[in-house]
């Protein structure tokens, strides 16, 4: 077998299985997906509260970032949506689009960074696809993932449910995964090597809910970063926003490399946080249980729900002025995720 | 807004919305899509059953054939493998991958398509995401679909099922969609215009069901054609399987594109065909009940299922001869779906 992606894999025929055999199976390993059915059943079993479904492509480039690649980014990405619904997710669907010529070792450590991924978030992936394109028809490779989940009992979180008075936080720093897809785009390097924060944040959300705490929003801000999720939000749930600049944590090494970049990291795509909305009377009990998982450690309280003009976003700043924050206008950083 | 995609339609701000509202969403008119949630409730009701889930990416090239576009292709395709094991499709999301510079009026078309494709096989699309790479790094536009049905109580419909003795049949003539993306793609002309089978068959296999019929085997053969598809079943069922060649149905239009082209129609992919396996007994039944639905007018038995070595698929020849109908080898028809 060749070691780099042929037209002849995507044809359904003998080299197709071959890749199928040789690359997925080796490591998704899930019963189902070995059954090479056209369609996998599900066991939702005594679990079943609502069942919710979302899906995301990825076209990240370049493939291979540091803090992740485009595999691990195709799992975490739907699995925190999943979980922005309040939602356990349980399966995902994977479908590759790929160019010929890719190396089949790329592919290899992109779907082993995939199967490593979801086995860390306990979801599984139980259907997939593969198809191929002539070179030049696609940049490399691109994923599609799918996923279900259900909702446990009890638990309503929508973007429509933020009310005024409520607590808005957020699980850690922002602007970590823009930059560093940036920067190794550039090819540029700084002192403090700046890392993604591609993460599942199923296990930080199942916390939040183990501990009681009554939710109204999640939402994972990723392309237009944290203003832009935040506009959405206001929008949605008809409230103003305000954020308090000094209160957002952003690290020294984003803060150097945006500068540098000329970006706000207010506006560059994360890809393991969770915007996190609670009542008022809840905001310190949301703050303990986030700082008290590994993926909460720099949680902070960064605003508050008004009753302003529905889908006002605005930052108080280190000056104690207040600027809008508007919706990302243009594109920042194509391809990003 | 300019009537070509930008790469900033992709950036989540303001542009991706907009796109989402103008192209998307008056098009895609399910209430579920436009709560604009990350991820979407779905009413499961009383119809649970088991739950089946599958996943296909689209990269069908020209986008626009005789028959259909990439976005019919893309419920057809999903709604067909949920079929394909007894489900009724109920829901469906839909992830693009669009090269900037596509005029929007061809996304419009596609979309278009899609919605009414969607709604003609009465499945919902309540789940999407759009991602733009530059120019030159798609090839104008790939689609992903994933679905998730629900199988009736009491009907078992896999891949393993076929048993020796039971009859083999297909719901209609082979070869139309391959050789008409073909024709189209070479801009051969031909008297009897190709026009690709692309359809939901759902409501084919919907009748099957309520008919009676003891199904024990549905399969859609779409890449590497029916004989590739024949191959992976005797394989699944571990049985082996004999077709008889001038039962199976060939357009003449097709039949001579074939020749002229140097292919076999029963290599090349369909996209509204459904092989069903049933017992030998069940067989005229089955083929009744196929011709009596607007997919299966021109149904016949094809072929029958052995007990001869595991995986072998032969051919019986309109000389009377027998040959091994192997799996696809290499590519035939790359972009085919």
């Amino acid at each position: 077998m060749s070691d780099f992606v042929m037209l002849a894999h995507g044809s359904g025929g003998t080299l197709g299985h071959e890749l199928v055999q040789r690359v997925f199976l080796s490591h998704f390993d899930d019963p189902a997906l070995g059954a090479l059915e056209d369609a996998t059943g599900l066991d939702l079993g005594d679990r079943r509260g609502p069942v919710v479904f979302t899906t995301d492509s990825y076209v990240v480039q370049p493939l291979f970032f540091p803090g992740g690649n485009i595999g691990k980014l195709a799992i975490c990405g739907t699995v925190n949506d999943l979980s922005a619904r309040g939602a356990r997710p349980l399966y995902l669907s994977v479908g590759f689009i790929l160019e010929e010529g890719l190396p089949l070792e790329e592919l290899e450590q992109v779907v082993g960074a995939m199967a490593e991924t979801a086995r860390r978030a306990g979801v599984r992936i139980v259907t997939g696809d593969t198809k191929v394109v002539e070179r030049g028809s696609a940049d490399k490779l691109f994923i599609n993932t799918a996923g279900i989940g259900v909702v446990r009992s009890g638990v309503s979180i929508s973007a429509r449910n933020a009310r005024p008075g409520d607590a808005v936080l957020i699980n850690g720093a922002v602007g970590d995964h823009g930059l560093a897809i940036m920067t190794q785009r550039e090819g540029l390097r700084f002192q403090s090597p700046l890392q993604s924060d591609c993460a599942p944040l199923n296990g930080l959300v199942a916390k939040l809910l183990d501990d009681g705490i009554q939710v109204h929003v999640l939402r994972d801000p990723t392309r237009g970063g944290l203003a832009t999720t935040l506009n959405e939000l206001a929008e949605s749930s008809c409230v103003s926003i305000e954020i308090d600049e000094t209160a957002v944590p952003v690290h020294e090494a984003v803060r150097a490399a945006s500068e540098l970049l000329g970006l706000d990291p207010l506006y560059v795509a994360n890809e393991g946080k969770m915007i996190v909305i609670v009542p008022g009377e809840a905001a310190d009990a949301a703050l303990q249980s986030l700082r008290a998982h590994a993926e909460g450690a720099e949680a902070a309280i960064i605003g508050r729900v008004g009753d302003g003009p529905a889908g006002r976003v605005t930052l108080r700043t280190v000056l104690g002025t207040h600027r809008l924050l508007d919706m990302l206008a243009g594109e920042q950083l194509p391809r990003i995720c």
